[in-house]
């Protein structure tokens, strides 16, 4: 077998192609030839070097979804089998003995296959090797694979923030940012039965917002007039916002759940917290069984990325429209 | 019936003695002749008017046990009889029918009866006066008064925050300053079955906290080299901290809970709280359930109280001591 993958050279750069054959095959290892990859902007944190690790050559992409071309011999064939369609997500593998991952929160491995920190080894590329078979997940029959692979990153961690903070069907939630997550967790939320509010700085995507799930529709310079009035924020947009305002449109007891990293510190004042009891909490993608999860009740609930899918010799000029936020609102690459 | 209070005039005041009639009693109300009323320092934002809120002439207190000695027509004579001793802490009354109430969060009720902001309405009296008997918290025969006045704020504020956040006798958690509220917690989160570490500025307190039941002692300048160890941090000291250095000595999903409110806007390093799942959270005190809950597992596992007792004719001392961090480790003032 001969990889072929789409390697940057240095921050910001062109990918190039890359051949190369991978090492034998591990016991607990699976070989999924790729169809399609989301791009995610924290492939842009990779490929425009914004964590300042300059890990170059680089293969970005960790949502991919494909084929079983090979498993180890410890996998078991009764669970996965050769040409089975599965995805590979942000973690693709883990240790199985550590407290985190025996307590079924394998994200949190601390020798997790973190694909985005592995070196050359992302879904940008005709295979992707996963580390443990456990991490391979079974993509439904309902689900198409260009409209399933932003659930691997994108929409496992907005489903995992609601699983993990408890989200009830009858909490009225917002949803800042109405891009990759936020489109996916506007969709979610809405068949989770919650009563759902997107907020967002563009005022077109109202419709778009409407379609996918929102009851409600404010934009961001509305936030600080919408008064008390949610139970939970899920704030996808990873940038700095005006904590304060947001907290002040939080019930008591009410969670502002961060899931994209800002730009800085964090400033909140202090009675933003108290006395009423709110907090700030985050999350990080999410474990296999959650993941798994998401695929059922995606499937059951017609939950689909909105994808536009760029064929693989575009794979730049795809990169470019992320890059720039142009996406409508995921975009995949179709690597066949 | 004539109430003898102890009112005080203008900010940092002394106390005088102050005598009225109160109205005719209300069908839900009940009339309780305190003998123990404890200081917090809550009432030093009251008296010395750290709130700014200036209202005075104000009779501070909102930790007081007594004896019943009138009830209102509407009082379950089943529940509650003239003669009962019982606690009247922060929260005397709410209007049992908004979703707070019905939810059992009355500490959430936005017409609660809030002892604290009351006009003249305190503990530091002869009488109490709670506006729903269902607020009105029996003490257990094995409880001492002077020495379970502190658990109707002090520990129920403490205690409501483990039960909150959901802390597992299998957390491995840290109390954060070892006074009123901290001697408590320690005592609590001991007897909940935690490994408990007491972090204070004062390396004079180590032998206490062990007595209280810490395991392990840290002083301050520790923490920022302690490592990734709890799961759960109750800073109970109401001050500015180094909050990234504590959220360091989190391990991933740990939560920092707030119970008293610091004096500037918290700022907090966006990777302390992404992306291993941290969360800032808060409590304040606790609806009457648990109160109730903290009053039988304090009278089964003899949690109490470390009090210094003043007669009633030093109140001013005994409030000076508070004011000046000198209590070891609650006042309370003998009112009989």
């Amino acid at each position: 077998m001969t990889v072929r993958a789409y390697v940057v050279d240095q921050a910001a750069g062109p990918t190039r192609p890359y051949e190369y054959e991978p090492a034998p095959l591990g016991p607990l290892e699976v070989d999924v030839a790729l169809t399609h990859s989301g791009i995610c902007q924290t492939d842009m944190g990779l490929i425009d070097d914004h964590f300042g690790l300059n890990r170059f050559p680089a293969v970005a992409g960790h949502e991919g979804i494909g084929t079983v071309t090979a498993v180890g011999s410890a996998v078991d064939p009764q669970q996965l089998q050769i040409g089975r369609r599965v995805g590979v997500g942000a973690i693709a593998g883990s240790c199985f003995h550590c407290e985190w991952c025996l307590s079924g929160q394998q994200h949190l491995c601390p020798q997790k296959d973190d694909v985005i920190f592995r070196d050359q080894g992302g879904t940008f590329a005709s295979h992707i090797r996963a580390g443990d078979w456990r991490h391979v997940i079974p993509i439904p029959d309902a689900l198409r694979s260009a409209e399933a692979a932003p659930l691997l990153c994108a929409g496992t961690t907005v489903f995992n923030a609601i699983v993990e903070h408890g989200v009830r069907p009858t909490d009225r939630v917002a949803v800042v940012g109405i891009g990759g997550l936020g489109h996916l967790a506007l969709q979610i939320l809405r068949a989770w039965g919650c009563h759902v509010t997107a907020i967002s700085t563009s005022a077109d995507k109202e419709d778009d917002a409407h379609r996918f799930g929102a009851d409600t529709f404010l934009t961001s310079d509305q936030v600080s007039q919408a008064g008390e009035r949610f139970d939970f924020i899920l704030d996808t947009v990873g940038a700095d916002l005006p904590w304060d305002d947001y907290f002040a449109t939080l019930r008591p007891r009410g969670k502002l759940c961060v899931v994209g990293v800002p730009a800085s510190p964090f400033t909140i004042n202090q009675m933003s917290i108290l006395p009423a009891s709110k907090s700030l909490v985050s999350a990080v993608v999410g474990p296999p069984a959650v993941t798994r999860q998401l695929m059922d009740f995606a499937a059951r609930h017609h939950i689909q990325a909105k994808a536009e899918v760029f064929p693989r010799d575009q794979i730049d000029h795809a990169i470019d429209h992320v890059r720039n936020g142009r996406a409508r609102y995921r975009a995949v690459i179709d690597l066949r």
